[in-house]
């Protein structure tokens, strides 16, 4: 069993963050600096090429910690920020390049790409989530929300699908196949963004991967704009999605 | 030159409720109690079968002017709310409701018939958008918006294709043929509300008409769920649409 050991801490803007490292991997916690109240947990995926402190990271968790009070978990996904490659892992970059500067489909790799390191990175999330459960202000009993577009998405889906204490997530900008089987399974509420002009995934591709999940509540938010034009108001939605599936057992409970 | 008549006002939770009529045509308009102060416009249009008062409506601008403290007006379409049937109202309507019955798709005759009372109600929405804009408390230079869904929608894309003054709207549920045509002229932000398991509306049907606004900001928001279940949570997403579009300029001009 890892433990979750701190290795910095910063406070601003009411958000406390705090980088940590579990069984090797490097993470960040963002968490309301008012106190150690106990509240929900959301995890946050980060997209290909990026990191757990990218700008849409810290943007993201900034407000989910002051609009919704909760606690916002990110690490590095493997061979993501500083984390070492593989050489399987600089092949497959390598023909995700060549394939971007040719103007050609980078879908096939990308695909089989994300899914190869979403199975080397489930398990590290959930030996994240067994040690910040650890946390008195998280717990073991607290509600876990997981917020991941793209590659995010193409780790979170297989993890919400394996792991019963995540009841709620935000998903998006990913291809449905093989994608759609497991999101078959998930049946925790949903909210799903797309970009309807996406250059990648086409328009019937993201559709057909909302469409396959399971989950009696779920909504698609569908922008005008490219793959990477996601309007910074989706962020303020998927707070509000957070606060509506997770914020009730708070209140519940206090 | 039609005059706005008051009839009737209460007030309550906030928002001051008064009844008019303009042009022989009722409507209400709710506004923030606190006071006379200027602000934007939303209009709101009705449902099939529905009316101005009817529970979606007053729970939709009740949202609006608390939350973006703006003002918000229905009318009753033609037909609707007690106003005079025609005897070609009548017939249009047995079909319908023969169609219900036998369970046969009620598309066809929806279309039609929405499209003719849409004939009847844009030049009525714009005589009440000219008086109501000679309120001091609204003014003709203030912003205005539309919110409407299915009836709402088939009323509502030919009145904002035809009227700059409405710079902002939410539409939803509907078919696209021959509505389409239309809102490819429209290019004021657009909030398209569609449900995936619509019985009425097949879903690519729904798709092409969100596709067919010629908007540079639009927004698709799908949930599960059939045609009347929409989820009152969009309502909350229509005020913030709108407090995002009108509420810039109340500001700019304060």
């Amino acid at each position: 069993m890892n433990s979750l050991d701190f290795t910095a801490e910063t406070s601003a803007n009411g958000v406390r963050e705090r980088d940590f490292t579990v069984g090797g991997v490097p993470g960040v916690l963002w968490s309301p600096a008012s106190g150690a109240e106990r509240a929900p947990l959301v995890l946050l995926g980060h997209g290909g090429g990026t990191h757990k402190k990218w700008p849409a990271m810290t943007g993201r968790a900034q407000r989910i910690v002051t609009d919704c009070g909760f606690h916002v978990a990110c690490i590095d996904a493997p061979g993501h920020g500083g984390r070492p490659r593989t050489a399987h892992d600089e092949r497959e970059i390598a023909v995700m390049q060549r394939a971007m500067a040719a103007g050609e489909p980078v879908g096939p790799v990308v695909v089989r790409f994300n899914a190869h390191l979403a199975e080397r990175a489930v398990p590290e999330w959930q030996g994240a989530l067994d040690a910040l459960q650890r946390l008195p202000e998280i717990g073991a009993e607290g509600p876990v929300g997981y917020y991941g577009l793209s590659m995010g998405t193409a780790i979170g889906v297989p993890l919400v699908a394996a792991d019963p204490r995540i009841t709620a997530a935000v998903f998006g900008l990913f291809w449905p196949d093989p994608l759609a089987e497991t999101a078959r399974r998930i049946t925790v509420p949903v909210e799903f963004h797309l970009q309807w002009d996406d250059e990648h995934i086409p328009r019937e591709s993201g559709l057909a991967l909302f469409d396959a999940f399971a989950s009696k509540e779920k909504t698609l938010h569908a922008n005008t704009g490219g793959h990477k034009e996601v309007p910074r108001f989706e962020a303020d939605s998927a707070a509000r999605f957070f606060t509506r599936h997770l914020g009730g057992a708070v209140r519940a409970s206090a």
